[in-house]
């Protein structure tokens, strides 16, 4: 029996998929760092004490970490990837047509465990 | 010959010198506090990029550990400590008023450097 995750890293992405992937992971992207834009100026307005500098320090370095390790655009393990952002409510599935059926159909699976 | 630094290291500090040096030590450490705190106000602020968070995640560490260096309240070393903070204005001989002459010579000395 073959192991989805390792069919999955062996799927061949078309050019258009690429296209579309590309753009969908970077839109995603763009709102993460925009939403974090927005925290973190908010946080920074509502500082009072010095220890609140570095609580504001300590949440930027667990943000970048955490969209280091979020957005992985490597194709091995994009479709993951993909199917975390969609039950993060932060893609849609519009996001992603123009993929082929075996993939949408893959992340909508994975997207609901 | 002794060292000045020895002496330093052993000198002896009066119940009132311990206030007077408390005192001008947590004064320094508030006003350099406060100014970290408008400027990463000014900073976030001003904000425009997402890359431009993480340059104010590196400045805040940057500053945490500056003042972690700069403030260092051990008797042993509290003469440079105040001798440095002269020397970058950030406390006057006024502040220092009740140490000692000794101490006192020694500190300007050593702020002259």
């Amino acid at each position: 029996m073959t192991n989805a995750y390792e069919t999955m890293r062996n799927w061949k992405w078309t050019q258009t998929e690429k296209i579309v992937a590309r753009r969908a992971f970077d839109q995603a992207v763009k709102q993460d760092l925009d939403a974090v834009l927005r925290e973190a100026k908010e946080r920074a307005a509502q500082i009072t004490k010095p220890a609140e500098l570095w609580e504001l320090e300590e949440w930027l370095g667990n943000q970048r970490r955490r969209i280091d390790r979020e957005f992985d655009y490597r194709y091995s393990v994009l479709p993951e990837v993909f199917a975390y952002l969609l039950r993060s409510g932060r893609l849609t599935e519009d996001d992603l047509l123009g993929l082929d059926r075996a993939k949408l159909d893959t992340i909508r699976r994975m997207s609901s465990y």
